[in-house]
């Protein structure tokens, strides 16, 4: 099943840069790993915000919510979730 | 380049029903034809509403505007474009 | 799977009256129907509004979109979606 | 009497990490327990957020407000009460 | 049980206006009797704006979602509930 | 003169107990002297939120504004003014 | 007692023209007659806008909705009411 | 002086098309006018929306509303202002 | 030229008390200087919150902003500008 | 290509001032290289506020992702963008 997210990072100006790098390096793992098992099916970068819009493809709403609050940098994210159903013009 | 697009449509409750069916076969047309084109690359229904959310793979901005606002259904939506880069963490 | 549903309905103040009583009609034998096959698992009123709280359990987001687009009255709602994970505190 | 609420956690990036575990693991306990009452009737996470969506059973407000209030992570929740009355069209 | 309630009223420009003033004096009457009976415990204008806030004792959500739902200004109100509980540091 | 007052408390999770505590007391003891004075007519906890719903009683804007910014707890207060009028079908 | 008051004018589109124009001369008229009276203090029109900010100097709440509800383009408006106290640091 | 605008337009879907059309017409018209005088320097359609970014070089407040409220499509238009100052990194 | 401006102060918990005290007698001194030359039109306090609306009489938009932003409570402050035309109901 | 691009900075309290003075510094440098580019085609100050209204001309979606998030001063900026097509009504 699919699902449009939209995550927006906010990083705090008095958190410590090695912590907070050491998490992006992880999230970038994390993210890879995930698009090469199908799950994470689209990853775009939104132009000029430290932020993303993404495709998930996973079997329920349970693994949806295992998967990203298990990201490294959920804790700095908001999170807003859109469920996809089949759109009766699409040629897909 | 790639714009996310979400579309939201409002039937108002007084408008002919004939015109409107008459608008929305012709904007289902239209989808399929820019599907087939490459340019709607992907479309999905947003489950419960009446709206959806789009990936365009257009040009530039001339192109987009041109095709969104050529749309038989554009006078009864509200739409909302989001610029699309490249994420630094795409394996795609 | 479970969604949290909410639906407000607006009336607008020259529709045919007799029109709508019939569509609300319908939408009461639709409602039955779909709590007694077990997919509008919990129907409440907003107290004081003309809304309502609800809980589905369908299969995927497909299904909800064609429960929720074919009620009679969904022309005339606004309707929020939230996708419900198993709680890791709950004992149900 | 029933009573929709949402409940969202802001955990602040400089609490200190084992205090905060505390509060959740006593959270967990007091939500257990309200459920095994009665009260707290029913829980769900909110897919992708530090979320969920509960009903409560209490007797009027000022239950429902010791409750909330005294739960150990009330001062990092915003919450949102909405009161639930019977559905004409209901068939429980 | 005691809840503020504020209602705002919005009045279309194309409403029969001897339609509109039968429903407002039918609206002050109903006011009136349930100001009598306890029920509408306080009701005040909100200055410069078509609308009040007042407060409610009633036995539950139920009876409040009757009274308010059978007010014939209904149709054109927005309405937004809150319950009231005790305060600490009431003297009342 | 009435205004309906809404005050919601935030307490800053780095903030010193002890401290808030006192100003907590001594805000009690501010308003238990003002409702006696029958200057804040009424106090109603809002159910679940750190917030009240208040009417105040005072001779002008500026009695209004010296009372409300005198409040211990105003620092961490956000204060929402509504100035009251009488409502033509009150009976009070 | 001063009040800043903010007024937006909304034209429906189907409104009869010669009927909303009588009004709008009559709004000046009043306009017109509140200033001389010095209760409408300051009139200044939004730049851009089909709106005003304005100052008036009344008796109490009552006056001042007594004065707003009357005006004839009030059911076109929407008003926002800001009570003015005296500040600190003026020289007036 | 420069200030920036945000123009919308919305088309009643009742509107009479001919009577818009001839609108629509005028208002090019006099776009261009302003454009060639200097007063309206920069027009930018927005992507996607029936809508459009400018920049207005005026003598004052009073000119750029003069200009804006009497645009032919100024009673079908939200409009946004923004008064611009130099900007200290500019090199203009 | 008139501008109308909200000025918002939010004072952070763990601000230094000495600092912002010496900050709010400069804006003192400040705000009275600016009222005196003539340029700080009018300044009232918001009821019930840490805010001012204030019209500004100033040259143009690179006077206002110099001024605002050389405001030793500048950093403190959220500021919204409303640029304001003469009204054609005015007898100012 | 072109886009609208609205930069708001918020300066934390508790920031370092020498650090945030280099930033500002780096942000004045690299904004004058990219105006003389020609990439950074208008830069204006919203008057009263600490933010600017700008239009970009670059060659696409990644070009203007890499230049906004490489800006010294990106960690404290919230940034909206708007991408601009050509005004059928434009004479540039």
């Amino acid at each position: 099943m699919l699902y449009c997210i939209r995550m927006d990072v906010r990083v705090p100006h008095d958190v410590d840069p090695a912590r907070f790098q050491t998490l992006v390096a992880e999230e970038k793992t994390r993210a890879q790993t995930l698009q090469r098992e199908g799950k994470w099916r689209h990853l775009w970068r939104i132009a000029g915000e430290y932020a993303n819009i993404s495709v998930f493809d996973v079997a329920d709403h349970d693994e949806l919510h295992a998967i990203l609050s298990g990201l490294p940098l959920f804790p700095f994210m908001t999170i807003a979730v859109t469920p996809l159903a089949r759109h009766p013009s699409t040629i897909a």
